[in-house]
C-alpha cells in the first residue's frame, strides 16, 4: 500500500479535495502506473456535474493522462517497470468479440467493471481513510498513483514528452480519429466541424491531414476562430450571425451540403443541423459529442432515405494499444501540434481552476503537472 | 394525340376512374411507351390517399411498369421504337453532380418537374376533356400509353416477360438493392427484415443472394412467414408474441444483435426498433420503408456514438439505366423468383380491386394486364 497524492471527487458538484489516498499494489494482470501529467476534459466535468448517470461518488477523476510503470502484477507480460504508457478509458484485449471483429474500437473486456468505477476483479485500489474510493473511466488519472489493467495501457515511445502527448488520450485523438478512422474523409472532400472545443479543433487537425479542400470551422464563439485558421479551418460561421437555421447556411455556402460533418459539442440539436448539412446522395454526419442523460437526437426519416448517413464515433475508433503510439509518433514528428492545445498548465493544488477556466470558455486545455 | 386507357385519381381519397385520355407526342428527349404490365404498389396507396405533400391531382399514378417503346422524340439516341423498357422514378442522365459522383442513384436532372408531375418543359403531356391531367413519379404506368425523358428509361432485353419484369420497376429491386448495393451484406452477417411486403420479401431474397448466415423476418402478420421462408428467411419473429421491445428480442436472438437490418414499412417507430436491434460497434441498419409526411425519426446519439450505422436507400440505390438490366437478366435465370411475388393479376378495369387487395394485407403485389 502506498500513499498518493490525489484530486478526490467526494461528491458531485462539489469541487475536488486534494488529499493523500491508499493506493493498493497491483493484482494480476494489473499495473501501477505514476501519472506524470494529466489533461482535464468536459467529460471529467460532467461526471463531476453529478449528469452522467454512471458516475459514482466519491472516485477519483481524470482520464487524459500520461505516466511510467511503476510496478507490474502477477501474469503482466507487454510492460515493464519504466515503460512510458497513455492511460486507456477503451481497452484492447485483442480476446473478445469485439476486438476479434476488426470492425471496433470498443473492447467489452473490462467494461462492465469499468462502468461501475471498479477493476475487473470488482474491487477498488484506492481508499481513503479506510473507505474506499472509486476508479473512473477505468483510469483515474487525476492521483499520481494509479492502478489499471494491462489491456488498458498503451505502451508509447520513452522519449515521448507525457506533459503533451497525455492529450492524445482523450480528446485529440477522438477528434483526428473521427475524421481518419471513422468518416475516412477523402482528399478534397469539404467538411463541417460543430464547436471548437479541443476536439472540434483536433478534428480540423484530422481534416487537414485528409487533405480536405474546404473545412467549415463553427461555433458560437467567434474568438475559437484564430486557432481554428491556425490549425486548417477554411471557413468559419457564427451561427449567431444567421437567422436562418445553421444547416441551411452551409447549404448554400457548399452548393448542397458537406461531404462530412462532425458534431464536437453534446448538443442533439447540433447532431440534427450537423446530419442535414451533409450533402444528398453521400454525405456523411459522425456524432463524437457526448449529449445530456437521456436526450434523443431526431430528424426526417427522409433524410436518409435521400442518401445521407448518421453514425458516431468513440475515441476517434482508435484502437488503443496498437495504433495510439502511432498517434505520439505523428505528434513527435510535429504532424499533431499538440501545443495548440495546451494554453494552460498548473499543478494538481489548482486543479478546480482548471475547470473553472473550461467552464468560462478561456481554456481549450489545461494539463497539470505532478 | 392519341388516346389511351388510363386509370385517372381525379381527386384524393377516390376510387381510380377508367376513362380515354388524350397523350400529346414525345417532345424532342422524350419517349412515348406503350405499358403491357404495371405492378400496384404501397406508394400508389399512399398518394391516392392525400397524404403525399407532394402529390397533385387529377393524376395518373403507377410507377412499376414494363413497356414497349411506340415512338421517340426529337434527339433520343438510346432507345428506338420496339425496344423494351422500364419506367424509372429515379432517372439516370450521367450528366448531373450526383450521376457524376458515382456515389448515388439519386439522378436530379428531371427531380425538379416530377416533383410536380410535370415533364422536364414544365407541360404535362396528358389531357381528359381538354384539361391536363398529371404525370406521377415522371412513370404514369396506369395509362396504357405514357410519355417519359429518354433518360427516365431502362432498355432491358426483348425477350424479357414484361408482365413479370415490371416489378423490377420498384419494389423488388428496392428491397434486393437495399441489401446488395446500399448494406453490401457480405457472406455470413446475420441480418434482420422489418416488414414482410414486397419490400420486405425482396429483401430476404437479396439477404440470401449475399449468403447471409441468419435471415429474421419479422412481422405482426405470421401468414406471411411462409413465403419468407420460402425465399430464404431462418427465424421468424411476431412482435404481438412477445411483451419486451422488439429490438430486445432481436438482441437477445442474436448474441447482441444482427450485423445489418431493414425497415421495409415506413413505421418510425419501427425504424427505432431496427437500429436498436443492430449490433454494438458495428450493426448497420438501413431504412427503406417510407414514413408519413412530417413524421421524424429518434434514439439516444449514444446508439451511434457506440458504433452503429444509420442510413436509408431509395430504388435500392439501383443506377436505373445502366445496373437495372442486370436485374432483369438475374430473373430471368431465375435468381429473382418475381412469380412468389404476383399473389393477382387483373385487367386494368379491376385496378381498384388490386388497391383493395393491398390495404386487406392479401395480396404481395397484383399485376394490371393492358
Amino acid at each position: 500500500m502506498i500513499k498518493s497524492r490525489a484530486a478526490v471527487a467526494f461528491a458531485p458538484n462539489e469541487p475536488l479535495k486534494i488529499v493523500d489516498v491508499d493506493v493498493a499494489p497491483p493484482r494480476a494482470g494489473e499495473v501501477l502506473v505514476r501519472i506524470v501529467a494529466t489533461g482535464v476534459c468536459h467529460t471529467d466535468a460532467y461526471t463531476l456535474s453529478g449528469a452522467d448517470s454512471e458516475g459514482v461518488f466519491p472516485s477519483i477523476l481524470g482520464h487524459e493522462g500520461g505516466g511510467i510503470v511503476e510496478a507490474v502484477g502477477e501474469g503482466v507480460t507487454s510492460l515493464e517497470v519504466g515503460d512510458q504508457v497513455i492511460p486507456l478509458y477503451t481497452a484492447e484485449c485483442g480476446q473478445c468479440k469485439f476486438c476479434k471483429s476488426g470492425k471496433t474500437n470498443l473492447c467489452s473486456s473490462v467494461r462492465a467493471t469499468q462502468g461501475k468505477g471498479l477493476m475487473p476483479d470488482g474491487t477498488t485500489r484506492f481508499s481513503y481513510n479506510g473507505e474506499p474510493i472509486y476508479h473512473y473511466m477505468g483510469c483515474s488519472t487525476f492521483s499520481e498513483y494509479t492502478v489499471l489493467p494491462e489491456v488498458s495501457l498503451a505502451k508509447i515511445p520513452k522519449d515521448a514528452p507525457l506533459e503533451k502527448v497525455c492529450l492524445l488520450g482523450c480528446g485529440v485523438t477522438t477528434g483526428i480519429g473521427a475524421v481518419l478512422n471513422t468518416a475516412k474523409v477523402e482528399e478534397g472532400a469539404t467538411v463541417a466541424i460543430f464547436g471548437l472545443g479541443g476536439i472540434g479543433l483536433a478534428a480540423i487537425i484530422g481534416a487537414k491531414m485528409a487533405k480536405a479542400s474546404k473545412i467549415i470551422a463553427i461555433d458560437i464563439n467567434p474568438a475559437k476562430f484564430d486557432v481554428a485558421r491556425e490549425l486548417g479551418a477554411t471557413d468559419f460561421v457564427n451561427p449567431k450571425d444567421h437567422e436562418k437555421p445553421i444547416q441551411d447556411v452551409i447549404i448554400e455556402m457548399t452548393d448542397g451540403g458537406v461531404d462530412y460533418s462532425f458534431e464536437c459539442v453534446g448538443n442533439v440539436q447540433l447532431m440534427r443541423a450537423a446530419l442535414e448539412c451533409a450533402h444528398k446522395g453521400w454525405g456523411e454526419s459522425v456524432i463524437i459529442g457526448v449529449a445530456g442523460a437521456g436526450q434523443e437526437i431526431s430528424t426526417r426519416p427522409f433524410q436518409l432515405v435521400t442518401g445521407r448517413v448518421w453514425r458516431g464515433s468513440a475515441f476517434g475508433g482508435v484502437k488503443g494499444r496498437t495504433e495510439l503510439p502511432s498517434y505520439v509518433e505523428k505528434s513527435q514528428k510535429g504532424e499533431i501540434p499538440l501545443d495548440t492545445f495546451i494554453t494552460h498548465t498548473m499543478g494538481l493544488d489548482e486543479i478546480n481552476h482548471a475547470f473553472e477556466l473550461m467552464h468560462e470558455g478561456k481554456s481549450i486545455r489545461s494539463v497539470i503537472h505532478y
